[in-house]
C-alpha cells in the first residue's frame, strides 16, 4: 500500500486537496491545529463529494471518503506520509514554526509543499536541516475543480524534489508547471492582477464599467482562452503565426503598452463602486448560491475540454 | 422589409460582419474597393455558413447566403442601407477618404461604424457633415462567433447614434460596451495585452516557458473566466464579495502592482523563443487545420453558456 498523504490545515483549501489525493486513490491524513476546525471537516467533505457524486464527476463519494482520516496530532498525520501538503493562514510566523516542526517530523524521503499565494517560500522554509525537499506548490481554488498547480523552488530546493513533487500532481489529475525562480505573486496571480489593475484604472478613470469588464471577458477574451492561452490565440490569429503576430501587431500593442496603468491604485469609492455593481446581480447575502452556480459551470467546462465532441 | 446594411471590406471581417447581419434576418450589401478580393467573396462565405450548419449553429446556410449581395460600388452598396460597416485594411489614409465618401452617399438616417481595432476614429470620423453618426464597432475576431463588441465614440458622436448601434448590435445577437471616450486599444485589447505584456516579462526574464503562460490559462485562470468575469471571480471569493476580496488581498495585489512589468519589450530572441515553442505543437504549415479545430471549439463553448445544463 502506497503511503498516505497529509494534509496540514482543514479550511477550504486544505478539504479540496484532500479530495484530489484521495480522488487519486491516496490515503489523507488530515490534521489542523484548531480542534473545532477539524470537528467541521468530515461533515463538509461529505457535502462536497455528495455534489460531486451527484454532478458525475466521481463515481462514489464514500468510497473517497473512505480514504481520508483525521489525525490527533501533527506527528501522527505526516509519521509516515510521503507527501506534506501545508494549507494553513497565510501568516508568516505561523508557516514558518510550522515547517520548523514538519521538517523535524516528515520521514526522510517525504516532500513538503506549501499552498501559499502570498508568501515566497524562502522566507520560511530555507535554513531548515531538509530545505532541499520543502517548495511552494500553488493551487487554484479549488483545486479539485481546477488542476493548474504552480510548483515554485526556493534557492535550496533540489531539482529532485521538484519532480517528484510534479509527478504526484500529474498522478493525481493537476497540471504543474514550474517556475525557474521565486517571483511575487507567481505566474498566474501575475497575470490576474495585470488585467485586474489595467481593469480598475478604466473602471477608475471613466471609461467603462464593472459590467462592462465582465462582459468583455465573458462574451470576448474568455471565448477563445477557455481553449487556447494567449500565445495560442496570437499563433492562430496570423497565417505565419506568433511570430506575424506579435510583428503585425507590433505597434498597436506598443502604444498600448505604453499607456497601461498596471501601476494604477483604485480609490475606495472605485472599489465600493466595483462591489456594489456585483452585488446587484449577486447579492452577498445570496453568495453561496452563486458560488455553486460557479462550480457547476467549472465542471461543465472541464467535461467539455475532456471531450470537445 | 428593412433597409439593407452595407459591409465596406470583404475580408475575414467584413465576411464574418455580412454573416452576423444576414444570420439575424438583414439583407447585407458587400462591396470591396479591390473586385479580385470581392470575387473570392461569396465561396469564402457559403464555405464558412456550410460549416456553421453542419456544426448545427445555423440552420440553413443558403438561406443565410442568399441574402447577402455583392455591391458593383460604394454607392451601391450602401445608398439605401441603415447602417454601414466598414472592415478595410488598418490604414489611417484610407480610412479617412473612405468615411468621407461614405457620409456623403450614405442616407442621412444610416449610422456608419469602423471595424478598426488599433486607430482612434477621431482620427478619421471627425469634422464631416455627419460626424454625430460615425462611431468605432470594434468586434472580436471573428464576430459570428464571438458576440463582444466595443461601441467607441468620438467627441463628435451624438447619444442617438450610439444608442441606435448598440440596439442593433443587440438585435443581431452581439454583446456591446460603450465606452465613455476613447483610449488607446479600448478595453478588450487592452485587458488582453496588460496579461500579454507581463506574459513576455515572464518568458523573457526567464521564469517560465511559453506553454506554462498557455497552461495557466487554460487549465487555471479560464476555467473561472469562461463563465465569471475577474470581479466577479473576485466578488465569489470571498465570503463579503467583492470588497472583501480587495481588502483581503490588498496587501499582495499591492505587491504585485509594484513588481508588474506590461512596460516590458521582448527582445526579438525572446519573440522568436516564443512562436518556436507554439509552432512545434502547433506548426505554421497546418494553422487552417488548428484554426477550424479553434472556431469549433468556440461554438461547443456557445453551446455550453447557452445552456450550462
Amino acid at each position: 500500500m502506497a503511503p498516505p498523504i497529509a494534509c496540514v490545515g482543514s479550511g477550504l483549501v486544505g478539504r479540496s486537496w484532500a479530495i484530489v489525493f484521495a480522488r487519486a486513490g491516496y490515503r489523507v491524513q488530515i490534521w489542523d491545529s484548531v480542534s473545532s476546525a477539524l470537528d467541521k471537516t468530515l461533515p463538509a467533505l461529505c457535502a462536497t463529494l455528495n455534489e460531486l457524486e451527484k454532478a458525475g464527476a466521481i463515481a462514489s463519494a464514500s468510497e473517497i471518503a473512505g480514504r481520508i482520516t483525521l489525525a490527533d496530532s501533527l506527528a501522527d498525520a505526516i509519521a509516515d506520509s510521503c507527501h506534506v501538503q501545508e494549507s494553513v493562514s497565510e501568516r508568516l510566523e505561523i508557516k514558518r514554526a510550522l515547517f520548523a516542526e514538519m521538517d523535524d517530523i516528515a520521514p526522510a524521503r517525504a516532500t513538503l509543499g506549501s499552498s501559499t499565494s502570498a508568501i515566497p517560500g524562502s522566507a520560511y522554509m530555507t535554513g531548515l536541516a531538509g530545505s532541499r525537499r520543502c517548495l511552494v506548490v500553488h493551487p487554484v481554488n479549488p483545486p479539485h475543480l481546477i488542476p493548474l498547480v504552480e510548483l515554485c523552488p526556493t534557492q535550496e530546493t533540489d531539482a529532485e524534489t521538484v519532480d517528484r513533487v510534479a509527478a504526484l500532481m500529474r498522478e493525481v489529475g493537476q497540471k504543474p508547471i514550474i517556475l525557474a525562480r521565486e517571483i511575487e505573486g507567481f505566474a498566474l496571480n501575475r497575470l490576474q492582477w495585470a488585467l485586474l489593475c489595467e481593469a480598475m484604472h478604466l473602471i477608475g478613470e471613466g471609461y467603462c464599467t464593472p459590467q462592462d469588464i465582465d462582459a468583455v471577458m465573458t462574451h470576448g477574451l474568455a471565448r477563445r482562452w477557455a481553449h487556447l492561452g494567449p500565445l495560442a490565440v496570437g499563433h492562430l490569429n496570423a497565417a505565419t503565426g506568433f511570430q506575424g503576430y506579435f510583428d503585425g501587431l507590433g505597434e498597436a500593442i506598443g502604444r498600448v503598452r505604453a499607456t497601461l496603468r498596471t501601476d494604477y491604485i483604485p480609490s475606495t469609492e472605485t472599489v465600493a463602486k466595483t462591489h456594489a455593481a456585483m452585488d446587484a446581480t449577486m447579492p452577498v447575502s445570496d453568495l453561496p448560491r452563486y458560488q455553486a452556480k460557479r462550480d457547476r459551470a467549472i465542471l461543465a467546462l472541464d467535461r467539455l475540454l475532456r471531450d470537445p465532441g
